[in-house]
């Protein structure tokens, strides 16, 4: 069983709003609350030669994507640390609070637990108005597909490629750009930690039309063959790139750096250069 | 090293007042959110015999009772499992919806990963007006030390009375409790998970004055023999009681089981039958 199959489950039971978007949404008077958990741990999360700082890092910047994605503003982030030493808390803790005060959030408080394997959870409150917050669902057939910065460096760094390895160790969350893309009008967005295929393809399943997207017009990670670059933009996990669709008049967006790589189609599939995407990218997977 | 004084440096870098209560505090217009993340693994925090429905109600029980010892009504909850097995997920999450529906919270969100062992991070959110949220400290010399319900049922169910194994295997969350002792005035609060003496030595760390609690006051584990069942309800973990303190005219409270075992003194300790009582209690370690 893959990730997604086990939480289209948990749709079944807690109700499918709950799982569709990259925080869940509540309404608190006049605003929303976005919030969003994530858990990371050594083994599979942080690629060997990370620092504790940077796995720090790393367990606040993902869930700070999270809100950058629903166009939110990040307020607070909570941090459990599972330890296997006691003494590594105090540079994942100083980690965690840089990247929480880069992005504009206070690390509140959190949980420690003694653990065979570092395990760091991650959970961020946002606010957003009700009129600024952006849903994966919403896209519009005749909309761009865009996406900022660079996707594939996160996984060319995990590849060996060493101007990439700071993509992959220190990745930003895109706080500022999802608020001005959830200004600007963007109609949907989410960000792409496990490649831009799955990414689409969970945008797929949440609205009514699809998405043609030309490998050309995708930028690439700089001094990568172009296959392999191509390779770890589309499949590849670690980015913390924000793909949205935007109607085309309402593009580009000033202050943001980002790409139109296709557009919104009225048939239900992802396409690359017209024909059907593959559907694979990172995954927690149980045999 | 033990937990709390890995907390203390903690508040060295996040600042003394994010680590000072059962979760943290945020304003949000004229509200106040209160949150808090826990996190809970097979070996040390499920008890042999225990099902993944009630690891799932347990993981959302730690963290509605922190939300409950604010004085705060819970609203919603994530949870993070890191699964060693996929199919475990289900009968956790149905486990943990059930017990936020009784607290009135509702389930909203979260995230799955592969691992070794079994893991679960819930987050809680709560609301409260800032005029009924009940911090640690707060306490005034002369006010009632209380507990609500029987303190040390879960320890005597963990060393094998199972009459009480309920109580270790579905613990309460006092989330109504919380709100009512809120609203009749309490001064401090706090949830007693790790046993009553640790959770007054907290109570000591953010308070000026101290604590004088008389034993044979304690309301104690039926059936359980009375040394043993004395032990379980101060240095036994597990239980979801709040201990709280209140002025002895708003004692007791409507609606509430709850036993004045004590009094806030103003010498600076806390003290069992006139002696200094023993700092100890459930902690993670490391060596």
């Amino acid at each position: 069983m893959d990730e997604r199959e086990l939480i289209r489950r948990i749709g079944g039971i807690i109700g499918p709003e709950h799982v569709a978007d990259d925080c869940a949404v509540l309404r608190q008077g006049d605003h929303l609350l976005v919030v969003s958990t994530d858990m990371l741990h050594e083994k599979t999360d942080f690629p060997a030669g990370m620092t504790d700082r940077q796995a720090g890092w790393m367990a606040a910047a993902v869930t700070l994507s999270d809100i950058a994605a629903m166009g939110a503003k990040p307020v607070a982030l909570l941090l459990a640390a599972g330890l296997d030493r006691a003494e590594r808390l105090e540079e994942i803790i100083r980690g965690a609070d840089e990247c929480c005060r880069r992005s504009g959030a206070a690390l509140v408080g959190g949980d420690v637990d003694a653990h065979e394997e570092l395990t760091l959870v991650s959970t961020g409150i946002g606010t957003a108005r009700p009129s600024d917050c952006v849903r994966r669902s919403g896209a519009d057939p005749g909309d761009l597909v865009c996406i900022t910065g660079t996707p594939g460096r996160a996984q060319a760094g995990l590849l060996g490629y060493a101007l990439h390895r700071k993509a992959l160790f220190e990745p930003q969350p895109m706080v500022r750009e999802g608020q001005l893309l959830a200004l600007a009008g963007a109609t949907s967005m989410m960000d792409v930690s496990d490649g831009i295929a799955l990414s689409l393809f969970d945008m797929l399943g949440v609205n009514d039309c699809g998405f043609a997207v030309e490998s050309n017009k995708i930028p690439l990670p700089e001094e990568v063959e172009a296959g392999t670059a191509l390779e770890c933009a589309l499949y590849g996990g670690g980015d913390f790139g924000l793909l949205f669709t935007i109607p085309p008049e309402r593009y580009p967006v000033s202050g943001v750096a980002c790409t139109a790589i296709g557009i919104v189609v009225s048939e239900h599939s992802v396409l690359l250069d017209g024909s059907e995407m593959e559907r694979r990218g990172y995954q927690h997977r149980w045999e």
